[in-house]
């Protein structure tokens, strides 16, 4: 089937609904005004173009105060979202947010090896945490970040902004309830064709190659479809163009895993390649395929036991993914709940990525 | 660009210029009215519904001998053939088809155990071998079939449909022509929901599961996409339906393989899903993919490095493929050539995959 405007309203309510923010609270937090006030750690494109964007369109977000290490940019920025210049921080003084009673939460946008020091930081300020994916660029640092976190009280989310995605959770309840049957295999894979002089291909700076940036898409997705953590993990890694960008990190993986249940999953990333993001999951009763893990376009098609099929277009226009994420975190720290793409689950990821590397004869890290 | 119906055609010239007739040979056999002459071995669903079928549309081979076990329906089917019923073999009196100067070639369409036996036995009656893929269930077997076709001077081919169709072969050809630059990733799957009580089933009939029924298309694909053969190797194996079918052989598999440029290529193959065969083939400057491995129904599309775009539909239509490969093979008889596809093609695909058992704990054969 296609869907109509309606099914998207429907699909959209499910987001909602997958959120964290029981519609009492919501309706509580619309009617006093409050808001859960951001801080943006890092003025990348991800940050400028989406995360901004998204908490302004948010219910529950409001974009407080910035932190970056060009003054002017972060002056721009402030002047377009209405942030008080007393609440633009540089890297130095970034501590002083402590201080800032108009800051709720940080979100953390740097090279991700920067990724721990500054989620450490702002728990310390007493400040909650959304921090990009990948978690860190070492196993110590996730679990220094989640220690701090739980010191200081505070929640930390992992930015997986799939799973905050209707079309992924609609992907993922029809494989819960058998809709395709028992999942077998699960084919993915995600790259780009990386530009020459990028942070990502510095090490220190990124901890690896695609596996950390996009091919952990793959890796999460085939974890929060199965409900499962890989038990066997292969893989390998390359450089094919040897043109001056991948001295430091690798440009191709390739790996095959296998879950506690049976399910195989086999996928492929690449900094050298325009890889449109996808996932194939094969059940013993039908088929569904997710085209794109991008800001928009994810295109999800099934054919399910009851021989229905699906063809959802993305029911989620940019930056509404970001926004589902802010407010998926307000509710987290309203109600006290941990989010589902917590410290741990980010650790998840990144214990398996080393696991992968060390198979392909690499590390994470430095 | 969507083909018509000329450039259906133009694809299938390009189909016979691959394949091995050069245009005077083929046309002094038509002059002469010459054709290879086939004896079927095995009357199971391949010959009966493709390869029979595909060689009455040649215009290079005929039918004139079949070897089965059932006399009625070799009866039946020598007479919707013609086939002189003093053609008509039994596994007891193959060795027979020696003293029949109206066979050429055989074509074998056995479980795979028997394939180095009726190859072998075929090669010393001095006759040319088609055999279907898996070549056989064990190296030993792959080198005694090469050995012997050998010594007796006929030709061996394994029948690698694929490798016949114009569509991999456009697939390969953007390849080398740098199309879509360099090549640095390849997906590939491949699988359907076995019926309980085939012989696939059995160990000892089929030496392994579904990677080396129809996994082997993939593993083939990411060998005659890349022009190279895997160095590395890893994957696993699982049963996940404890419903009988899967107690002597597994029913998936997942494994990823790293080429010597660096190409990685991650691959699953299952019993227990309908999985539509597919690749993907990510270049630096553009990507091909194809939909479909069976015997109809395939699917090419590409993005290339001149922003051209491909939609070709499958030019070729059941049993087509079998006659491209019967026309090939009668080329190389009659030219004296060796099939792209021979013993030692067969044998490489082997060599693979019992490295991927290995790795997966399992083995190639009983």
């Amino acid at each position: 089937m296609k869907l109509t405007r309606r099914d998207f309203s429907r699909l959209g309510a499910m987001a909602a609904v997958a959120g964290a923010l029981p519609p009492g609270v919501q309706a509580r937090n619309a009617r006093e005004g409050r808001k859960l006030r951001w801080c943006i750690v890092g003025l990348g494109r991800i940050s400028m173009g989406q995360f901004m964007p998204g908490v302004k369109l948010s219910k529950t977000g409001a974009l407080t105060a910035l932190v970056s290490g060009h003054r002017e940019k972060a002056q721009r920025q402030a002047a377009l979202y209405g942030v008080r210049p007393s609440s633009i921080y540089s890297y130095e003084n970034f501590d002083e947010i402590r201080r800032n009673p108009d800051i709720d939460a940080v979100y953390i946008a740097l090279p991700n090896s920067m990724h721990a020091e500054y989620t450490i930081r702002a728990a310390r300020a007493g400040k909650h945490v959304l921090c990009e994916k990948p978690m860190a660029t070492s196993l110590a640092d996730c679990r220094r970040m989640i220690a701090a976190c739980r010191e200081a009280h505070v929640k930390l989310m992992i930015a997986y902004r799939c799973q905050y995605h209707p079309s992924h959770l609609k992907a993922i309840e029809l494989i819960r309830t058998g809709a395709v049957g028992r999942v077998q295999a699960i084919e993915s894979a995600f790259g780009f064709d990386i530009r020459p002089g990028e942070w990502r291909l510095n090490r220190k700076m990124a901890g690896g190659g695609p596996l950390v940036d996009v091919g952990i898409y793959c890796l999460n997705a085939a974890r929060y479809l199965t409900g499962e953590s890989p038990r066997d993990l292969e893989g390998y890694a390359s450089v094919i163009d040897h043109d001056g960008r991948f001295t430091e990190v690798e440009e191709n993986d390739g790996w095959t895993m296998r879950f506690p249940s049976g399910i195989v999953a086999s996928c492929n990333t690449s900094y050298g390649a325009q890889m449109n993001g996808f996932f194939r999951v094969h059940g013993s009763k039908g088929w569904i395929s997710m085209d794109g893990f991008n800001y928009s376009g994810m295109h999800l098609t099934a054919e399910l036991a009851s021989g229905e099929t699906l063809d959802i277009p993305d029911p989620v226009r940019a930056p509404g993914q970001f926004t589902a994420e802010a407010d998926y975190f307000a509710g987290c720290v309203w109600n006290d709940r941990e989010p589902k793409t917590d410290g741990e689950e980010g650790l998840r990821d990144m214990t398996a990525i080393a696991q992968i590397y060390e198979s392909a004869g690499l590390r994470l890290g430095v």
